[in-house]
Parts: structure tokens; sequence; C-alpha cells
């Protein structure tokens, strides 16, 4: 077995060597450079991770770790047209780099990348692939619209945000470890346990980073700490906050301040008096143990659980 | 065997009973309205037209064919973003209705939706639908790129003009064609030669639309007599006139007319010094020989390919 680390040099070396068609370079382009701008993948390592508790041969999983890669990627490249966002990994966007419309196509044929790669899978596993990787896509482009109707809507509720968050990050967390299950030969109780371990894993993920975003230590978190609240983004905190508080500070809450930096020390006081970050934890510790269960209930040897809870617990870093 | 009123009855009875999740209804709510407008079902009917060369059952090809018109569909809601275009079929495009992120998502889960009918496919053939329908959606993607790309070039050749539409039209209706087969149970051969009987008539078919575009009758033709004429379009014609004409028509053809109907006669009348209708029709005739030559390469009974020549010639309607 390979530790994650080792996991994830595999999916390191594997990426430049994918192979586009050169023509036309302005749609295979955007692909190369999204692809090669890293990030930790986390998802293509967790397809080899869950399949190599079943077998040796943990190549049998590649192409599924890169078409869930290009299919992560191509979400990325699509998201950052729609929120307008200028950079990803402190890069250039791929639509600020080559326009909106390349964007959008570009996209478009990473999609079709994802399902040849699919498609190489061994044939007897081939259908329960399709099903588990159309079914996860779906539920990201669904995470992905709740999102979006989320910014305009004042009645999101915590419920909701639950179920946008689960759908947006949390499914492909689950599809990416079901998927390396079934072409490494899991059965399927074992393959939905370990389902539901990414699934739950994704949820808790997102709660942390809702609590980061306040809490977090400027030098370790990656992102402008008090973004969320700048933005009055309806996160976890901000709707159990706005649940609770009174309508004087519903308006310290919703309402815009010239510093900004004020309005991040005003809202935490806020969250601080209210016991936010506590229930926000709560909850998130609720996932985590969900997650843990799974693995528990997972009917392999014990000792080959050790990578996946290094993995969590790698995902899942405490701000001290 | 049915005819292809019947096929085209078959799809447009299949379409409305689509099911969709209820929600987010703005993510499904595009599907329906695209997928309702309506449109000829060329290339759903094409799938099972090619299916029922070889099989009785014809519904075996239904989901393939649900699945290319889904994709088809696809591709329209992606490209009136980008082509700006506020209308399809008489009716608002899907991101005037719904906006441009909406209609980019929507798109998204279009494609799965593709997926998820070609999935349902006898798994004895389904790696070979996957290939030959990943093949061709990723061959339409760069149609579209070279089509975005031609209009800022100025030095497009006419063999880059053939390829594009080559891949842009006609390697749907190809795939369509095969996919059928596949299905179907033809082997190899069969489905190579209905491939290429789709693929030229999608060239010929694309040809004879810059054709109709100059010389067509306004009460028939769907667009504005000379459209691309004024758009400045690069096709077949134009291409084939800028390579002649002197610095002066040069001049006509690329300038702009402030009275647009001045423009189009004294364009058309170009072309009529050049002889470049008769230009576009001889190179629309050879594509249509090569796919009829397919049709009689194609080792089935000669009464089972009466269809095919009737859909040939419904696709292509010439205006006397």
């Amino acid at each position: 077995m390979h530790n994650p680390t080792e996991l994830q040099k595999i999916i390191e070396q594997a990426i430049p060597k994918l192979a586009y068609p050169a023509q036309p370079a302005n749609l295979y382009e955007p692909i190369k450079y999204i692809m090669s701008l890293g990030g930790k993948r986390i998802r293509p390592v967790m397809v080899l991770m869950a399949a190599e508790l079943f077998t040796d041969e943990v190549t049998k999983a590649l192409d599924v770790a890169l078409a869930i890669e290009t299919f992560h990627n191509f979400t990325l490249v699509h998201d950052d047209i729609m929120d307008n966002a200028p950079l990803r990994r402190g890069k250039q966007t791929v639509h600020e780099k080559w326009g909106v419309n390349n964007a959008i196509l570009s996209g478009d044929v990473m999609m079709v990348e994802s399902n040849k790669h699919l498609s190489k899978v061994d044939v007897n596993v081939l259908k329960p692939v399709l099903d588990t990787f159309n079914q996860t896509a779906q539920g990201v482009c669904e995470g992905q619209q709740l999102d979006m109707e989320f910014e305009t809507r004042d009645d999101v509720s915590i419920e909701e945000y639950l179920e946008m968050i689960r759908l947006k990050t949390a499914v492909l967390l689950g599809g990416a470890m079901k998927l390396g299950a079934i072409v490494g030969g899991a059965d399927d109780k074992n393959a939905a346990l370990l389902y539901e371990f990414g699934e739950n894993l994704g949820v808790a993920f997102q709660l942390q980073d809702d609590i980061l975003d306040v809490y977090g230590d400027p030098e370790k978190f990656g992102k402008q700490v008090g973004g969320d609240i700048i933005a009055n983004k309806k996160t976890f905190l901000h709707l159990n906050a706005k649940a609770l508080i009174n309508a004087e500070e519903t308006d310290i809450l919703l309402g815009e301040h010239e510093n900004t930096s004020n309005k991040v020390k005003a809202v935490t006081l806020l969250y601080n008096n209210y016991g936010i970050k506590e229930l926000a934890n709560t909850k998130m510790e609720q996932y985590l143990a969900k997650a843990y269960q799974a693995l528990d209930d997972l009917v392999i040897a014990e000792n080959r659980k050790t990578n996946l809870r290094e993995l969590a617990q790698q995902i899942m870093v405490r701000e001290s």
C-alpha cells in the first residue's frame, strides 16, 4: 500500500503525461493550464486510496482518478466564470486568460475528457462506474446552482445550506471514494460505506472552512480571514447567527461598513457572544463522527484503514 | 420498419416523458424548455433509422437517440451564449430567459443527462457506444472552437473551412448513424459506412445552407436571405470568391454598406460573375456522392436502404 504522499506523487506524475490534441490549441491549452495549477489532488488520491483497500494494483484506478481530477477542474473553470473570479490558486483564471467563450468550451471538452478516462475501466465495472460518476456530476451541478441562488435569497435555512454544501463539495469526495472502491473490487456494502466516509468528511471539511474564515490563523489560512463576513456570505456561521440575533445585531451582520476590518471585528464579536463557533464545531464533529463510523463499519482488515484515517486528519487540520 | 415520420413521432413522444428532478427548478426548467422547442429531430431519427437496419426492436436505440438529442441541445444552449444569440427557433434563448450563468450550468447538466441516457444501453455495446459518443462530442467542441476563431482570422483557407463544418456539424450526424448501427447490432464495417454516410451528408447539408443563404427562396429559407453576406461570414462561397476576385471587388465583399440590401445585391452579382454558386454546388454534390456511395457499399438488403435515401432527400431539399 502507498501512503497519501506517494499516491499524490502518482497523480502528479500522471497529469503532465495526459495527451490532448495539438489543435485547436486554444481549446486544449486551457486544460493543460488549469490541470497544472496544482492543489492537493485530494479527490484523485481518494480514488486511488479507496481502490488500494481492495487491490494491490493501484494503477487499475488511475484512469478514474484522472477522470475525477479532470471533472473537478472543469467545475473550477465554469464556476470561476459564474463567480467572475480573476484568480485561481494565485494565477489568472481560464476565462481571464482566454476569454469567457473559450473557457466555456474548454470546460465542455474537459467533461468529454473525463468521460474518455472513465470509459477505459474494465468493462465488467463500466456500468456501475458510469452510474456513480454521473450521479456525482449531477449533484455537483445542483450544488453550484443552489449556491448561486442563495446569493440573492434572504430565506436560506440552515438545512438548505447543509444540503447545498453536501451537493457542491461533499458528493464529489463521496463519489471519488466509491469509484475507487468499485474499480478496486469492493462489494456494494463497502463501496456504500466509503461513499458515506467521503461525503461526511466533505461536509465536515466545508464547515471547517466556514469556521476558519473567521477564526483561522491568517498565516496558515489560504484565503483572507473574514472574507465571508465582508461578502455577507451565507455560511453556516452566518445563518446560525442570523437565526439568533436581534434587529440591531442583524444590522451589524448584514450592514455595509466603510471599514471592512471593523465589520469583521464586529461580526466576530457577535459570533462570540452567541457561541456560534461552538455550534459550528459541534456540527462539524457530528459529520466527522459519521465519517469515522463508516470507516469503523468497513469490512476490511483494520490495518488497511490507517491511510484513510491519516487522510482525514490531513484534510481536517485544526487550528489551535 | 418505420418511415422517417414515424421515427420522428417516437422521438417527439419520448421527449416530454423525460423525467428530471424537480429541484433546483432553475437548473432543470431550461432543459425542458430547450428540448421542447422542436426542430426536425434529424439526429435522433438518424440513430433510430440506423439501428432499424439491423434490428426490429427500434426501441433498443431510444436511449442513445435521446442522448444525441440532449447533447445537440446542450451545444445549442452553450453556442447561443457564445454567439450572443437572442433567439432560437423564434423563442428566447436559454441565457436570455435565465441568464448566462444559469445557461452555462443547465448546459453542463445536459451533458450529464446525455451520459446517463448512454449508460442505459446493453452492457455488451456500452464501451463502443461511449467511445463513439465521446469522439463525436469532442469533434463538435473542436468545430465550435474553430468557428469562433475563424471570426477574427483573415487567412482561413477553404480546406480549413471544410474541416470546421465537418467537425461542427457533420461528425454529429456521422456519430448518430454509427451509434444507431452499434446498438442495432451492425458489424464494424457497416457501422463505419453509416458513419461515412452521415458525415458526408452533414458536410453537404452545411454547403447547401451556405448556398441557400444567398440563393434560397425567401419564402422557404428559414433565415434571412443574405444574412451571411451582411455579417461577412466566412462561408464556402465567401472564401472561394475571396480567392478569385481583384482588390476592388474585395472591397465590395468585405466592405460595409449603409444599405445592407445593396451589399447583398453587389456580393451576389460578384458570386454570379465568378460562378461561385456552381463551385459550391459541385463541392456539395461531391460530398453527397460520397454519402450515397457509402449507402451503396452497405452490406444489407437493398430494400432496407430506402428510408436512408428518403431521409437524405428530405435533408437535401433543393430549391429549383
